[in-house]
Order: C-alpha cells, then sequence, then structure tokens
C-alpha cells in the first residue's frame, strides 16, 4: 500500500510517502508561513523525486487535529480533495498522536501540547502498550493549570514545539520530564503515516478537522445567546 | 549557526538545516537512482522552502563514509565546493554514526550496518554514554561472520536498511536484536547535522571520503604486486 500522508496542523509542513515497511521520501519544514501556497508544490516536488505518479496511490492520511484552524482546513481540504479525486482512501489521524507517536521508548505517559494562547493548550495523553501507541487521556482544550492537576500524580513526558513555554508550570509536577530529542518536537510524516496505514478508511464526504474548540467569534455569540436560539439567522 | 547537512553515502538521499535547536527543514528520499542529478536541486529546493540564502549558512555538515564509492564522492564534492565558495566551516561525520544516532535511548552496543557485498559489512559499534554516542568499534569494512564473532558476547542493537539481508546471520547471536523503528534505519538529515554542530571543523582542502576499502581493480592490482611496486607506472 503507498500512502501519502501530510500534517499542515500547525507551523511545521510535513509530507511524506511510504510504502508498506519502506520510506520512500518525505520533506519537513517547520518555518513555512502559507501552507495554502507550499503543500501542493511540495506534494509534486517529493512525488517527482521518488518518481510516483498521483494514480500510483492507496492512501491519504492527513493530520486532523487539532491545532490552527487555516492549517487543518488546508490540510484536510488538500487531503479530501485528492482522496476524493484519486478516489482512494481516506485517514484522519489526531495530531496530537503524531507528535506523541514521535516518543519511541518512552514507559511514561507522553503528553503532547500545542500552545492554544491565553495559558490554554491542546493536549493529549498516550502511551505505549504492547508496541501499541494507547490513548489515555483524550485530546482536548484545557487550561494547562488544569492539565497539569490532571496528570500530578502519572510520571509523564511532556513533547512538542510549544513545552517550553510552559517550563516553569511543568518544573513543579513531581515526576514531569521535557522532551529534549530535537527532531521528536515537530510533526513527522513518516510517523504520520505509519499511524495511518493501520488505521480504517473513513468517509470522505463527511471527513471535518477536530477543531476541538470552537473559534473566537462563536464562542463570543454563544455566551450571549441561548442554545437552540437561531435567531441570528433571521437577523442576517 | 546555521547548519546545512546532506547525505548521499548510500540508496538515501537526506538534506537538512537547522538552526541551533530548531529544525528549519529537511527533505529525504529512499529511491534516488542519481544522487548527482538530485543533490542540488533538492539542496536550492529547500533553501528556497525556508527562504534562506546560501550566505547565511555557517557551516557545512556532510556524511563522510563508508557507503557507495559514487555516493560519497558526490556528496563530498558538492561539500567542499559550497564550503569553500561560501568561506564557512566543514564538518565530516561516519555515515555509520548518522544510523547509529538514530537510535535514541538504546543501551546495547549500536551496531550501524551497510552490505559491502560478498557476505561482507561496513559496521561500526556505537553507545550512548551520558547522552554521548560513543564510538566503541572502528568503523570497518569486514566480513559479517567476522563482525558477529567480535560482538558475539555483547548485548547489541542492529541498525540499517540492510540489517534484514543478514538476519538469519543476527539470529545465532545470543543477545542480539534489531531495530523495528522504521525511520531509524534510514539516514536521516537532521540527525547529521546535530552530531556536526558538535564536531571540529575540518580543513577543507584535504578532506576525503573515508572509503574504508581500496576498490575492486586497486585491490586486485595490490594482490598481483608488491607494496612499493610502481612498475604499473612504467607499463602504462
Amino acid at each position: 500500500m503507498k500512502i501519502l500522508a501530510m500534517d499542515t496542523s500547525n507551523q511545521t509542513m510535513a509530507v511524506a510517502v511510504i510504502q508498506e515497511q519502506q520510506i520512500l521520501g518525505q520533506i519537513q519544514t517547520t518555518v513555512n508561513k502559507n501552507h495554502s501556497k507550499s503543500l501542493m508544490p511540495a506534494i509534486e516536488n517529493l512525488m517527482a523525486a521518488i518518481e510516483m505518479k498521483p494514480s500510483e496511490l492507496n492512501r491519504i492520511v492527513v493530520a486532523q487535529g487539532p491545532g490552527s484552524y487555516t492549517g487543518l482546513r488546508i490540510g484536510v481540504t488538500t487531503a479530501k480533495t485528492l482522496a476524493s479525486t484519486l478516489n482512494i482512501e481516506l485517514v484522519g489521524i489526531s495530531s496530537l498522536k503524531v507528535l506523541a507517536a514521535n516518543c519511541v521508548g518512552q514507559e511514561a505517559w507522553i503528553v503532547p501540547i500545542m500552545d492554544a494562547r491565553r495559558k490554554n493548550v491542546y493536549a493529549g495523553g498516550y502511551q505505549w502498550q504492547d508496541g501499541e501507541l494507547v490513548n489515555v487521556l483524550p485530546d482536548q482544550h484545557i487550561a494547562i493549570a488544569d492539565l497539569l492537576e490532571i496528570v500530578a500524580d502519572k510520571n509523564v513526558y511532556f513533547v512538542g514545539e510549544d513545552v517550553q513555554k510552559f517550563q516553569t508550570e511543568i518544573s513543579q509536577l513531581p515526576a514531569a520530564s521535557c522532551n529534549t530529542v530535537l527532531s521528536w518536537n515537530y510533526p513527522n510524516g513518516v510517523v504520520l503515516a505509519e499511524l495511518g496505514a493501520q488505521a480504517q478508511p473513513q468517509t470522505i464526504e463527511t471527513f471535518v478537522p477536530n477543531y476541538l474548540k470552537r473559534v473566537e467569534a462563536e464562542e463570543k455569540w454563544l455566551e450571549s445567546h441561548e442554545a437552540g436560539d437561531e435567531s441570528y439567522v433571521e437577523k442576517i
């Protein structure tokens, strides 16, 4: 099975093609400011470099969120379009799981973190159990203080580029450590492709990003309106 | 310090740019047949993707061997040319050490292997000691049988794409295991760059690949001639 994987859920853009137990190629850039401009060219360059035609692909894997709203929309839209056009399988994988899966050999709870501003994070908990990466704490949008309380009595291993922003808070936990392997802090296309190889294909038409949080405008509106209040439709 | 690293010592082409404790970008392809054609375009594409000019670079790091003769010549020549033209530092790192350095957290002797045909391999032994990857068995061209004898009483961890070719032989060792992490079997530009960041710069003019073995024609000639016999010069 030939798999094309892509992750644009944050500043890093990661693209990879694998076939069974072989990497064919990957591109990873961490300083992209415009995934909408760079994702398709990166895919085309990579496919050309490994001399593969899109029609040879069997599956598209995409990091489904959480992450940057814009980044997720670009990744998910590109992935859906490719899967639909090529009539091949589509699989979404948690962007947090992709980071956790970098951390080979860790026995602690692996806690990938993405900054969600105002002392909030996107985070989840993962653990290797018999060679499988198991979700032990659901991906969520949570205050960093609340997250640290939840994992306070655990042996935890934080990973992700944003971990350094919360080092003061984390250092107060009794049994926490932070990843020091440079490449593990970035989403990796090969790791994403491997996770996607083991997952069940999803329905393309109904596939949407897992934002895990409403956009701010939507949240503010909901604060000032009752649930089920659809009056804004009339107003507009 | 901005570092450009490249490894073309075997079929994989790995290129990366890092800056201190940040990955800026990397490209890795494993099915290239022509590094001479693809290396410079890959470097140019990567530099363009991360919006960096060559003049911003401070150091070039190259996998210096062992490996494919042609691959090493392309990598080393490109690296020397860039370092010399840009007037920046050049560092060579063992191609075997690059593979060993993938294996984070391994306590065993890490033994990277490259097939050198006719039941011979390029191999070395590495071990993590206080966070440093230490060479415990020099890189060498050796018969697989002799290598296995040397490490027979050690706890060893084999890594590299070619390990699978010697699985029958390796399985007879009492305390050997083979790497199962997909990405660890391939040279990685980021890992190479990190190793190169810690090493001392070398003299560009005298920098040559570490082949570790003479080419076959040269070996055959030496077999049939005494050392110091320079008569072939007269004959030609």
